[in-house]
């Protein structure tokens, strides 16, 4: 059953004459696994690992590539690629047709695969389909990663399918188990600064609050561009007919232009997910979906997207934000969305 | 007819809070085009552009995405894709259906788009054929490219697709004229670096010879591992039934294994060519096709792939290798081939 191939040796792989690069030589590579890896997501995201995005171009990385036992050529062509690259980084490739395997060990772990939902499918029929497979995910994390594995769920529904590997990880810290809402937050910094005609670094204090799901909520109501607060001077019609309805639907803009799904930004944006965590947001705001401890009456347990600030790998919750009333009655929308589809699961919770 | 649209203001998007930040933000960006923008190795390639691989983080790029007209919509869902990513550098992106628009004032060109070889399609027609698409792109190079425009044709048969595209540039230097066999060049360091249990950074001296196709000759004659020859102490027949065929043929294994062609490698060979161009080779060797001047008796003024020294933008021959009996033999036999592809194009030629 077994299906691993280390194919790089463990020694190999510094910077090219640098003090960069002696350092990248003496450090112990990470373990990052991503599940779906023959994916259209996958193979936009691990070569960017490869190449150093994920923590940086003094971490090695060993990259354990998982797919079902039907894409077990076309791992072995993806990892013949990743070696045809000659990334300095790179220290070994580990391809895997079981959950077991695969995460064995990892320090990292990017879940993509997830079902997709076929046409004419009932969301219902989807979170259970999914829920089974973030079950046995969950399981296999609490049983083989190591102990600090940190978890990014990309597959859809994802902050449903992150609370469900949560709750069958019970050995591991809950705090590592987070849903991506970072390709939603990026989609609305690209047209904050479109619509103000600035530079993202310019943007401070956005955030998504919610689920991954179009009843997720784009919060500009604490932004500052270059400083100065803009809510109250922001065109509240634009804000609700574009701006909103723009970053909820923009992933069916893509599909119906590409006719295919978002592939390079979704991997990029959980490459900036686990980026930021690990190496802190700089003081600006975030958004991961993290579990609820209550804050802002969220329903304690749930995955929730929240403005969060990250530090040294730990990540909190931006607190004492007076919410607006709009505010708070989307929070309540998207709550109420996630705790219909943790109802739908219940079965599958521990 | 005109596609075009600059989906970013051009003051946008330095570093965030950094001295490197500052850098880019007071950088001219350049302008870079990708041919085939829509395809898989475009795909694969113009994201990483977009974040800064090519020319490293202080260089603001505008990405100039080129292809057919019927992939128009495909265009446009990798230019919202790349908006959706928030990379700081990327400063805009230009959308084109046709040469004229989406070559003009372009400080880089990577042509990756030619027609595929289809079934039952013969050599010669692949090389008529596409022939006429390089005459159409040297053209447009030279009548709206900025003229210190670096070329590589990455689109295959690549050699001889670039001698049509330089012929038809004659205002440009030709010495910005190039094809890729850097994804060879990296194909043979992985075997090397496997074979000897050794790391990237201890390969020197390593080459690709003549062309991009099954006769292109990998050498290792003058390579040293640690500072040490290899030559002499080499198992021959290592390297003549499995090294230089692996090399050779690595593009059929990942076809086979994956069931499409090798994408992001190739993307990855493209950047690393043209960074190695421009930020230079640091002293080793790299292999590029360039024009031949007649060194070792390559015929005069064919795209020939020779091992180079690249420093501040300028490539040059590595001058006075002894060449093994059987390097002279292996030579003569791309450079045979090359000759014969030049023969079959001989019609589109100025």
């Amino acid at each position: 059953m077994m299906r691993t191939c280390l194919s790089r040796s463990m020694s190999l792989f510094g910077w090219k004459s640098s003090a960069q690069g002696q350092k990248a030589a003496n450090t112990k590579p990470v373990r990052v696994a991503i599940t779906g890896a023959n994916g259209n997501i996958g193979y936009a995201t691990v070569f960017r690992i490869a190449r150093g995005d994920l923590l940086g171009p003094n971490q090695p990385v060993i990259l354990h590539l998982i797919d079902l036992p039907d894409f077990k050529s076309g791992l072995k062509g993806i990892s013949m690629e990743l070696n045809d690259c000659a990334f300095p980084l790179l220290r070994g490739v580990v391809s895997a047709d079981n959950l077991a395997d695969g995460l064995k060990d990892v320090d990292y772990a990017l879940l993509i695969g997830a079902k997709p939902r076929g046409a004419g499918m009932e969301r219902n029929d989807l979170l259970k389909d999914n829920g089974k497979i973030f079950v046995e995910t969950g399981k296999a994390l609490n049983d083989h990663a190591s102990r600090d594995v940190k978890v990014i769920v990309v597959g859809n529904p994802a902050n449903t399918n992150c609370l469900i590997a949560q709750n069958h990880a019970p050995d591991l810290p809950r705090q590592n188990f987070t849903a991506m809402t970072r390709l939603d937050h990026n989609r609305a910094l690209y047209q904050l600064s479109k619509k103000f005609s600035v530079g993202l670094e310019d943007i401070q204090q956005f955030a998504i609050w919610g689920n991954h799901s179009p009843t997720m909520y784009p919060d500009t109501t604490h932004t500052k561009i270059k400083g100065q607060e803009i809510y109250s001077k922001i065109d509240k019609e634009w804000l609700k007919s574009e701006f909103i309805p723009r970053v909820q639907q923009r992933g069916t803009a893509v599909l119906n232009a590409r006719k295919s799904s978002s592939a390079a930004s979704a991997g990029n944006a959980a490459i900036d997910h686990i980026h930021d965590w690990v190496l802190g947001s700089q003081g600006d705001w975030t958004s991961m979906g993290v579990y609820s401890e209550g804050d802002y009456g969220v329903a304690k347990g749930l995955i929730f997207s929240f403005p969060l600030i990250t530090e040294n790998g730990n990540w909190s919750v931006v607190k004492n934000l007076k919410l607006a009333p709009e505010s708070m009655e989307a929070l309540k929308k998207t709550e109420a969305e996630l705790l219909a589809e943790r109802e739908v699961i219940s079965h599958l919770l521990k």
